[in-house]
């Protein structure tokens, strides 16, 4: 039972990565990863590995324990491994070897972050493509460009449509850099790899290969990797704001610069129509500029890991993927409906 | 379907007060007592209040076309007015009269947070019950007092739980001031109250008293009242942070000045007893004190009514409350397992 | 040298109050005050008392040595205090006893924040002085009420005047409000009192009095009186910034509501004038807003007393209260220079 | 005359990039390229260029005018270009041809925001340095790591440190790609390049080229360039205030796994030694990192150009710079005082 408020600023496709079905799928993903990764290197009996790969695939969680464990133990990590161990009966032993909690979660979030990051870059498209079209049909009209909220002098619509698109397509590559750079975590307790043995470099390789992800060094308490998907996404926000800002002032009734179709009824003033879809792409952008300072507090990680930091990220980030989300179908809808009447 | 990290940082009983259903439980209250009180001073047929009254009392409404009223409108009072008129029938005429979007929705919300003050407040003191035990049961041993970091002088349990309690019974009693002076919000469509004709003061008072709710000029555009109830809000879980992270520099292994009782067990080192509860507070009043900065962006409020800093207001606010919720059982939680062992 | 945009967003009055010299005045003065009370109840020499005040009363410190000290020590106080018992000779026993730092530079930011919080009510009045002008020279005009970035219905000026006094007048009274309740800080190194002896109360209910703040409990490691000031600052920026922003707007080429007067000039577009003042007021408000944010974070107080939240706070109000000041002296002239011409 | 907290969290050799002699100096040499340029293209009179180029150099502006002219035009361009026109004669005509402020301020800004990056890579690759000396002398001592506020399992001194080096070593390279990535700033008043005439292009890139800035298409109201210098600044700072945390923790009295040299005398416990130097590094990244979320404000840009947003960007950057000087100085200085005791 969501909020009314999800039918104006949520986005079902991307709160779906962050559900538990799917936070737990990437962690079985990560699980079998590295089983699998140190079977091939001799580090567990390859029946092992084998024997939990097929388990996974068949494995249905007690979600309900998990919560419980997540509750108890602040990562839900220790209660799924014991769950699996149950049902990996011997092969158990070969299971999380030498791996930490925080190894598990970080590359199973960069796993759904590469899902993330695929859907935004894709929307980021349809926003150019729909910016691309008006270019197209109304990009020769005349229209006043306006600064320090001014008439200044006369441009073209497709002057100002330069400036939404620039911006979008730089972001819309940092979306593609990013989705190939994001890194595999994986440092055991303490962070150094030891507990994984002589073999751990090759180990970490195998599996970034495997799973695709960047091989790196551990991060546990460096969370550069988070803050720049973060940025990325208040960028794009930003600039989607910054659009929005543009359609409504262009769309206010004395400038009367452009029309947004549909929407916007108002329960006392029949004649209005106001430019909603507009003001929701300025609040999200104001919403993850502010979460993306929040975010950035939980880079004082203390030592070789922090509960309280870590469990911050958990707390900003999906919202902030969300609200990108949904700033991106936002203008998309809101462009397609949009006529410059100059 | 929410998300496992709802186990650790979640509040069910928080949560339910921004629930479609208490949403909407909020707006129809607000609609009726509006037609009660025109009805009282004879601004509407007294037989169509009642019969809006008696229609709301039965009413269920579409629950998917609200939704998509609100995706459209931006609000979700157009839609709802418009399901109930097709209820209402004859009386129709006489609901929402002269009333605008934002006097059910921002009256609708005080309603709410009023339930969340006065569950927060309780809370409050069950957290100071918890301390004031601790206080009689361990007041008078003798604990280092830390000041920036180092061990400073020996003082008692009793000193230091002292820090704790002071701010808390400050701020139970904002909680419990901020609850009584929660503002009705009655302006029409542009504020200044015209729409209600000469007795819209009479009627104001009326509906306020009601309503148990404070009579108020309107504050469409001002959004104080939001931001004071926000700032009660984040001090609450900025003094929690700040007993969750002394209970947690306190617990270091090192210092061993007090042992927490319950959770804490790690996937790779089974020796270990994480203060689980103590890093949540502390990731909770971080969270909060990001989120009091992001809705402070709402008071640039334009013109007679912002959509942009409304709705930002809608994506921050419950959130802070769902983690100040959370902070408060959890501290009590935290407190309850606690032992000074100095 | 200070920077030019001071000449944009700067105040020199305010920046006074946190210059050295009023800084360093402030500390001496709540040491001679501790002295005074300390001489009165007999816990020193009334001789030293008198001693240390007339040292004071001619005192020239050392800046260049305070400001080594305070990098060193990461507080002005042990070097203060030290260069104070140079110049005092024996009496310098009974100077700062039972303090510690915190209690002198808290005690010292609240006398200067009263003087702040003076100015900024006096200054409240100022634009509230210019408003009811407009109000009374204008205010029966008629203008287009504007929602949601859309033209609403007509009011008047008087009531789109309303919407800015209301606000204004009840953070004048916050103000008002907060200047009288500014706490003493006087809890000792550990903040228990216990190094002032079985006079520590009434130690500190003379000093209050002497001082005319409010007595209270130590409250060190809780921040709550720094917040509250700080959200009287954002709230006061928060509606200025408002004003500004619909000062902007309705001053728009094509919407021609208002015309501002002064300055705005364009190296490039000789027919332009900018609403230079308006943009300011909304670019202080959006600084305060996240500022205020930024500070909440200071609520998270380790211990007995955090170095690193102390020094954050230090970082961050004296800008806030700069910030208020410039944009209360920024809306009377802006305020003084507009003219509705609907 | 400045504060006396400049002693503790200031750096005058950052301070100085944004003083009033930098930022004209900047200002005149981006007026200077750009007549240089168009000479060179024929846009303008050669000897018309050089005699520019010339009257600059010895050119001393009178900055009480240019003050005045900033709080009037909100920006000082226009009475720099007064003056300069005043001062060049015939020549006059030339200057500041076609072009608009913001290109000559956003161009300004981006020749000491390399000056900045400069200065903040060297003093990244001195932490490094100190850090790899500690790590030559100590790498080799045994060290209780700790996760989640518990003693975890013993490593090494080495494998503490590479967890401060990594991320040093990554933002170090982000600085360095930072400062060669720094686009020019040239569109004319509507951002279009238009009154640059056909040469428009060739122009940009022999301008770029001249002031070994990256050739840009203008981006007046797209700020992602400034959030990128400013996210660079505020990683940075994080991970200084992560290894200042590590150090307070690390040097608690009961831990006592670390000492920390100088500093830190309280004027009431004689026996203290505060981690004043660390805590300070945690303010500072608290600091920035708030400040990176209220600079991402400025990224909602209305239109062509947002004086609003614009100043925002002044209030926030230049301190975002000093905070990350000083944490680079003060982490240094801290470093080289530390040394591993367990």
């Amino acid at each position: 039972m969501t909020s009314l408020l999800d039918a104006l600023t949520g986005d079902p496709e991307i709160t779906a990565l962050f559900s538990p079905d799917a936070e737990i799928a990437a962690l079985l993903r990560v699980e079998v990863a590295l089983a699998r990764a140190q079977g091939a290197i001799g580090a567990i009996e390859p029946a092992d590995a084998e024997r939990i790969r097929s388990v996974v695939r068949d494995f249905t969680p007690d979600e309900r324990a998990l919560r419980q464990g997540l509750a108890r133990d602040g990562v839900v990590i220790p209660e799924l491994v014991r769950q699996l161990r149950a049902a990996t009966g011997e092969a158990g032993r070969s299971l999380h070897l030498g791996a930490t909690s925080q190894d598990i979660i970080d590359t199973g979030l960069m796993l759904r972050l590469r899902a993330l990051l695929v859907i935004l870059e894709s929307r980021t498209g349809a926003v150019l493509a729909e910016i691309a079209r008006l270019d197209a049909e109304e990009g020769g009209r005349t229209l006043m460009a306006q600064t320090r909220m001014q008439a200044a002098l006369a441009f073209t619509v497709a002057d100002k449509l330069a400036t939404w698109t620039r911006p979008l397509q730089g972001h819309r590559k940092r979306l593609h850099d990013l989705a190939r750079s994001l890194p595999l975590q994986l440092g055991g307790p303490v962070g150094n790899g030891a507990s994984f043995g002589a073999a751990y470099e090759r180990l970490r390789a195998d599996m970034a290969r495997h799973l695709d992800l960047r091989d790196a060094a551990p991060w546990h308490s460096d969370r550069t990797p988070i803050l720049d998907v973060a940025q990325g996404l208040a960028l794009l926000t930003g600039t989607l704001g910054k659009i929005g800002q543009d359609l409504a002032l262009l769309a206010q009734t004395e400038v009367g610069a452009i029309k947004l179709s549909g929407g916007g009824g108002s329960s006392a003033m029949a004649h209005k129509q106001n430019p909603v879809g507009a003001e929701v792409l300025v609040a999200l952008a104001r919403f993850n500029a502010g979460l993306l300072g929040t975010l950035s507090q939980s880079m004082v990680h203390e030592n070789e890991r922090s509960g309280a930091a870590w469990t911050l990220e958990w707390l900003v980030l999906p919202q902030m993927a969300e609200a990108t989300g949904r700033a991106l179908t936002g203008a998309t809808d809101l462009l397609r409906g949009a006529r410059f009447t100059g």
